[in-house]
C-alpha cells in the first residue's frame, strides 16, 4: 500500500497493521521465533533479496520489535534478536499461523507442527478475553463508539423504515 | 513486497500473510468486521483511492473472505460481506488490535473501544491453545522440524564446543 501514515484512523489495529509495514516483515518476525538471527540466515531462509532484508530490520529495530546484539568481534558481527515488544507479538503469529492452518494448510517436507507442550496437541491459536479468561467471539464483544459511516447508514434505514 | 509466491516457504503463517495480500486489505476486513458494507463507506472510511478498493476486493472476493450480495434491483447495487472464511479471522483482528492497543495506543475522537460483553472489560485478546483452553506462551510451544538454517547453526556451535 502507499506508504501514507494511517494515524488518521486512529485505530490500535491500523497501528499494528502499520508497525508490521509490509509481509516481508511479518515472515522475518516469524523467523526469529524460529531461532533466526544472523543476515545470512533470513536470506537463505525466505530468500529475501538482500536490500529488501537490510531495510526491514533497519526499520524493525527503529519501532523496536528487534534489537542487534554483538556475537563476534572480530570483524564485528551482529545478530538481530527480538526485544520484549517483539517477543509480545507471540499472540498475533500464532493467531495468523492457525489461521493458515485451517484454511490453506501448506504440503511439504518443510512444513511445520506447533506443538503446545502442556497437552501434547497441536496448539491452535484461539482467542480469548484477557480480563476473564474465556473465549472471545464476535457476538460478545461490542465496539464503541461505531463508525460514523456505518452509524448514519443505520440511521437512514431506520428513518425509511 | 514483491508479489511472489510465498508457497515455497511450506508455512502456514505465509500462507495466511499471502492471502491478507497488504495493510489495505486488513483494513478493509477490519472495516467489514465494524458494519462497512458498500464502496463509498469503505472509501469514506479509510480514505483509500477507488482502484485500489477495487482490486483489493476483488481479491477477497476471490480468495473466499468476503462474497458480493445484492441490495438494490433498479440499478443493481452490491455489498460486500464477510462469508465464514472471513468471519473467521475475527481472532487474528482482535490480536492486531490488542497488541497496538499495548504498544501504539491511538488517541483522538474516533478511538474505539472493544467490550467484552460478557464480563465488562475491555476485551485484550490473549492466545490459548484451542485443545485444552490454557495461555499459550513461547516457552510452552515446541514447533517442529526446526528450520535448516537453524538446525545448522546449532550443530556448528555444538561441534566447535
Amino acid at each position: 500500500m502507499s506508504r501514507k501514515s494511517l494515524a488518521h484512523l486512529e485505530c490500535a489495529l491500523a497501528n499494528t497493521v502499520e508497525m508490521l509495514n509490509d509481509s516481508w516483515t511479518v515472515l522475518i518476525l516469524r523467523d526469529a521465533f524460529l531461532g533466526v538471527r544472523r543476515f545470512d540466515e533470513f536470506v537463505s531462509d525466505l530468500g529475501i533479496a538482500r536490500n529488501v532484508l537490510t531495510d526491514r530490520l533497519e526499520r524493525l529495530v527503529g519501532n523496536g520489535m528487534m534489537e542487534t546484539r554483538l556475537y563476534q568481534e572480530r570483524p564485528a558481527r551482529y545478530e538481530y534478536r527480538l526485544t520484549e515488544q517483539g517477543k509480545d507479538l507471540f499472540d498475533l503469529l500464532m493467531t495468523l499461523w492457525s489461521y493458515g492452518e485451517r484454511w490453506k494448510p501448506p504440503a511439504g517436507p518443510r512444513r511445520q507442527r506447533v506443538v503446545h507442550v502442556k497437552c501434547g496437541h497441536e496448539a491452535e491459536a484461539v482467542a480469548h478475553c484477557g480480563s476473564c479468561g474465556e473465549r472471545l467471539s464476535r457476538r460478545e464483544v461490542r465496539i464503541e463508539p461505531a463508525l460514523p459511516v456505518v452509524q448514519s447508514r443505520l440511521e437512514q434505514a431506520a428513518a425509511t423504515g
